[in-house]
């Protein structure tokens, strides 16, 4: 029993007569939803495991990564010009950066805080300060369920999904891809997912990534359900991946533009298995994921300063014996407790997948992979968690 | 595999050959205990999750239930005339403490850090300051194995247990009541689990605490097996528990008072479900968890001063419907990271449960409760670490 339904109990109930039976269940978990606080107000201090002269050590390394690898703009020309003409050196493809050029940038005009609203206002959530929001997993292909085991999801699911986090009072966020739908073509895919998020959830949700069209297509829309323009509302926070090491490519950059030009909000997150994308160190991992993060919320500095911006992390580990990712590991721990301190120092809000693990079923591993990666994220002090269930 | 086995790994076995078969196998088992560290030393600040202002608030808290509330010392005497001496006020089996009394005595004597010699010197454990020290689980009454289930423990599993402790690199201490070893008379099973630890360990342990007599006996037993005095050695910390709420009795303080005088260490420990020994709120455990330790360690230093003690707690949850204790709940997170903050003011050894759960089979609710206790016992800074699995 949950402290929701606690607090929905009745007088009547206490005394060993269970009123109204289905319909007043209903009613119960409805009032059990929509009683629930937008999002948490945190009072606890992050728990900072890096000494402020190493963080300062972790920074300069991005420095030098940004100013003498630089990172490669892959596909997309524009790009390079808007960071050529805010003074990064330009190689063909290859971009680097002058010390401290990207930081200045995002510091200069980021905010620190913003509001993501939903459709229902009461639901709208501060990302950034002292506020921690609760979203659901994301892009999970596999689904499983007790009737029929794992499978491919369905739009079924994505929906069945979105209907869940609504009624879910420890959601905050409805989320963006909850899962794969893929009985539905990738074309119009993501006209299914955004509709579904507006149609069954009044909670914030993520728009489409997948392409600078589809993301057009996810502003239209929210513009059409909220009502009328959105420069002075940010009602999406989508997820643009760094394709790591150091490449930021054409179908990101041309979303995250999107979004930044219509003040929507982007995760820009760098996805990293050390050993894979990056060093086998944390310290390595850091550096590398703070290095390609500043590239991605310059960028959007750059398309429109001010636009809301967020510091992503989704780091893990992999296996050196057999290349296979694996979840819940003490590395990802320690990066995220590190790139989370990062970000406050950057003064950007911070994201961090929440509940990762490498199981494909709902095992003790799942559940001890879990909790060691969903604790490092609360108490590490991210703004803004998406738990992932499996590997997606 | 783990990285012990790693790093046995020979020229050989990377070339594809696996040299030697069982035997070699046993012997790279065997290196790779006899090479890990005898204790963790740690570099990470603990996680304080309460202020000054609130810590010194419990730590009144605390001496006002010992000067107005007290606690009952039952059927032993003596007990009660050492704590009059020192100032106590007495009335029939309640004893009362003015404020700072415990605290100073504590203080006065108790050390902040010592060592727990095992046979092998280089098992010598340090307990306190910048050490953590993981032992094996404590007090399961059951076993569960893939050949018989789940079953009453044996002298054979208890004997196992040891074994396997004493070969895993990751545990340092080899424990008391691994398992309770329900096949040996309880009058003389005492005797059997001493002489496991001493045979099949040279890791330092736990001696009886279930009567006077057998600590006594367990201390004899370690005279032999160390060959000599004990005085100037603390071979054994063994663990005391309170009867909460606010109860010491005889059976414990005996054998405190047996291991205080021969200068062996024990760990006062108020266990504590939370609403059925003490408050609900993870504040009320927590000073009532100070003042009952307080009173035991005023006690082991009354018998001795400068013996060693550990400020220790088992607190969990109860739930509230059903009266089921529940593990790996946040609250006893909560009052663990608050209790170790404390033990640091007080400046003595702390010691915790890591790894509880409700769970009687090892699935997702016992990795996921397992992993959310051992956490914040790493996180909170715990010197002494005993897992303890399932329900005791």
């Amino acid at each position: 029993m949950t402290d929701a339904d606690t607090t929905t109990d009745t007088g009547s109930e206490r005394a060993g007569r269970r009123g109204g039976g289905r319909s007043a269940r209903k009613a119960a978990r409805a009032a059990a939803s929509t009683g629930a606080d937008a999002f948490i107000t945190r009072s606890l201090t992050p728990l900072d495991i890096v000494s402020s002269e190493g963080l300062e050590l972790l920074e300069h390394n991005a420095e030098t990564i940004l100013a003498e690898v630089g990172v490669e703009i892959r596909d997309y020309p524009s790009a390079i010009e808007r960071f050529r003409a805010a003074g990064a050196d330009v190689d063909g493809t290859r971009v680097r950066f002058p010390r401290g050029l990207c930081r200045s940038i995002v510091t200069a005009t980021a905010p620190a805080i913003y509001t993501q609203h939903g459709r229902n206002p009461e639901r709208n959530v501060q990302i950034g300060g002292d506020a921690t929001v609760f979203a659901p997993n994301y892009g999970s292909p596999f689904v499983h369920d007790l009737d029929a085991g794992r499978r491919y999801a369905t739009l079924a699911d994505f929906e069945n999904f979105v209907r869940l986090s609504y009624m879910s009072p420890y959601l905050h966020h409805s989320g963006g891809t909850v899962c794969e739908p893929v009985d539905v073509p990738v074309s119009k895919r993501h006209l299914d997912m955004v509709h579904a998020h507006l149609r069954y959830s009044d909670k914030p949700f993520m728009g489409s990534v997948t392409a600078g069209s589809r993301a057009a297509d996810s502003v239209e829309m929210a513009r059409i359900a909220f009502g009328g323009d959105l420069a002075d509302r940010t009602v999406m926070t989508s997820l643009i991946n760094a394709s790591s090491p150091l490449v930021w490519d054409a179908t990101m950059l041309e979303a995250a533009e999107v979004y930044a030009e219509s003040n929507q909000a982007s995760i820009f997150t760098p996805f990293i298995l050390s050993g894979a994308m990056a060093p086998v160190t944390p310290a390595g991992v850091a550096a590398q994921t703070l290095a390609e993060a500043l590239v991605g919320m310059t960028f959007a500095q750059l398309v429109r300063p001010g636009s809301p911006v967020v510091f992503g992390s989704f780091a893990s580990s992999m296996s050196m014996q057999t290349g296979a990712p694996t979840f819940g590991t003490p590395e990802p721990a320690i990066v995220l407790y590190t790139v989370a301190a990062l970000a406050r120092r950057l003064n950007v809000p911070f994201r961090s997948g929440g509940s990762l693990c490498a199981s494909k079923l709902p095992d003790a591993q799942a559940a001890y992979e879990s909790m060691a990666t969903l604790m490092p994220t609360v108490l590490g002090g991210s703004q803004l968690r998406a738990p992932r269930g499996g590997l997606a």
